[in-house]
């Protein structure tokens, strides 16, 4: 990525495409806008105005209508007014190119997209293509980022358990195939976590993965050995049809987060999930539904987060 | 049903599941506050800040584009936002269980859920489920209960042919099946009407109906004998597969509502239909489309009693 | 067409479903009214409070999700609700007529159907059909008529090219099938434009074109032949196996618009499409994306004339 295809030339966000490249800063300034919009959920008329008057376009190539949702009621909490696209049923299947598609919704002066995608760098393709007066959120793109997703688990661990100096992450799961786990990982590098774990089989790994900046371990009970956050990943069943792991009862034997792996954390350790979730596969219900999961949390924190990212990149909101 | 799961502590209207379980007083309270909603129908802007800041959320795990543009338009009129969501095409499907997509729903500080399913008992079960601050309307559950279209046929019975205490009424059709039938027998009868009929093959009517507080005919004409109203239910074709009834037309000859048929009920007798009709099926276009059928009226108040209905639930309107 | 259809007795504009039958006046003042819009569209807020309380009905029978954003947009820059329905999937696939359907949205007190049909004359059906507070407008009605497209093509034109009484236009492409092409031609006749072409093979053309008030040639070059405007129609690929069209690259060498056949118009001569494009099929990619192309203006110019004849229809603007 481009260093500074994310900031204008004045430093203030302008797409929201990816993790890496941005400022602890500018990750910072996001945690602190969304505080103000945590409080404001709370409150009984949740309607602020300042995206009245913007219009925002949901733009999901790949159907997912949870995460199209919160950006829905992010956006329209703001007052902005929302369209919601899936142009796989429609004008792409009529042979029209992806740009041809953005050049049609940003002629109609709409400022904001929200994109996601099958493909990894479609959000960026797209971020170096828009005029001025157009924004960018990635929200998923293949393997590549998710990267509000990542900051609503920032906001949650700061929520949850303070200062990220001092903090062990383990993340779990399908570390290889997880634009979540790859957002996650340079946030908690660019926030300066103590340290950053994955686990996971070695068919589930990237290559080199250590020169993430993170230490790896196949052995879960080791992996989660005193941390203070477990991250757990979404498995995709299909993978287990690509060979990638033998069989679910052999993946949960090995990698599920059951009430017994989870002994090996911190006594007060948290726990996470970006779902939806597989209870059974990669984690048990006790411990999805216990005391120390945070995964409803997550949720919440996840409208404060895409409003703050919103209001950063269309307004003057928490930029200054 | 728990008696007082529709109810806070206090007497007020949380949940709007059945019409079982709800006091005389609480019916004639959504009808008067729907009188109210129903002149500002008629104004050129149809638009109050009641819901302001508030997430309807539509959940139609059964498809029904019909019932929830009237959710949609009530909400909006009450100035809400609205979420649809169609979850049978998304998260369930990615194996979610129905517990999980409520409990993601309320994180995002929605306040309302409209939830039609085919199974009965769902919005229970989900009502019983959800935090305070969450409230329920059953939007048609199964065989079980649809209950704001038995209060939008009460309202539209009040509004045409006056006190309850003094009408007799008669619902023909498929009783068996008919979720519209079981809540409008319980209105009926709260309301204190003189008189209920179920007009139906005994296919298609419960064992031991009587003891719903009603009287039974399998004879149209014997049926219709006299009646104020006439209550038609809309016949399911796949029925006909299951042998309930022999044939379209065969049916349509001993209990479809004709002018001739029609001919027995008091002369100034109105007729309803929850929609869609079935054309020639359960009824002629002649009645339908005749001075006595107030089916387009019923779709009129339809918007006002599920404007009556949210405002009570949501706000203070309509309790005191 | 009746005359006086989309007119009010005293000759407000009261439904918009077809070019032909109004007046000059008509079409010139939907213009003004939409420059009002265009400049509206530049602001950082666009949310004007005209249609406030008002609800418009998407009612897209056949789909087309960028005409209905277009739709959509304009409504809520207008600050009307709107409901989208793609009747397709439901109701009328339970048994109800396409009228009932219409009954039942109007019954609801919505206020405006914008109507899409694979149809001709749907639009016009529902607009004789309906009680006097609704209104109609026609977002393209099988091969008959697309009377938004014409007018933004109408607004583009005096847009860039200055009083229509001075300039040449071709059409080209299956102008057969084209409820584009229709629209087109009635509304540069009745603003008066100085000559009219359409260009196609003699299997594209209707007979006796000519009577439409159009020269018809069947060479590119000759059409072309110092025109100001050239109008691309979308070839529908489908009409290559119904034998139409020999094939596309003989049709793409024969009617594409390319650097070299584009040669023949006039030096300034400026290149529209209804979009969405076939790229190597009726136009080349450096045609489309050249200067003279005005194809996103168009686009951003379609919000503006929808804006207009939502305001005219339904408000005050525009008339008196």
């Amino acid at each position: 990525m481009r260093p500074h295809l994310q900031y204008t030339d004045n430093g203030k966000l302008r797409h929201f495409l990816s993790i890496e490249g941005l400022q602890k800063e500018t990750l910072q300034q996001i945690l602190t806008t969304a505080d103000k919009f945590t409080q404001f959920g709370q409150r009984d008329i949740k309607k602020l105005p300042l995206l009245r008057g913007h219009t925002v376009v949901n733009l999901f190539f790949e159907n997912s209508s949870r995460t199209r949702t919160t950006f829905e009621i992010a956006a329209k909490r703001l007052s902005a007014d929302v369209i919601n696209l899936n142009p796989g049923t429609s004008s792409t299947s009529k042979g029209e190119t992806l740009l041809d598609t953005v050049n049609i919704l940003e002629a109609m002066h709409t400022d904001l997209f929200v994109i996601r995608h099958a493909k990894s760098g479609v959000a960026e393709l797209i971020a170096r293509h828009v005029p001025d007066h157009v924004h960018i959120i990635n929200a998923g793109d293949g393997q590549h980022a998710h990267p509000t997703q990542a900051m609503l688990d920032m906001f949650t661990i700061r929520q949850y358990k303070g200062p990220f100096n001092e903090l062990r992450v383990a993340i779990v799961g399908d570390i290889l195939h997880s634009r979540v786990a790859r957002s996650q990982i340079h946030a908690l590098n660019t926030l300066g976590v103590h340290e950053i774990r994955v686990v996971a089989p070695n068919s589930l790994l990237p290559s080199q993965v250590e020169r993430l900046g993170v230490h790896a371990y196949n052995d879960l009970k080791q992996g989660l050995e005193g941390v203070d956050v477990v991250m757990m990943l979404r498995l995709q069943k299909e993978r287990m049809h690509n060979a990638y792991i033998p069989s679910e009862q052999e993946y949960f034997n090995l990698y599920g987060l059951t009430t017994e792996s989870l002994a090996a954390a911190a006594e007060d350790a948290i726990i996470m999930h970006p779902g939806p979730i597989n209870r059974g596969l990669e984690i048990s219900s006790v411990v999805a539904d216990g005391p120390r999961s945070v995964i409803l949390p997550q949720v919440t924190n996840g409208i404060a987060v895409r409003m703050a990212v919103m209001a950063m990149v269309l307004g003057g909101e928490g930029n200054g």
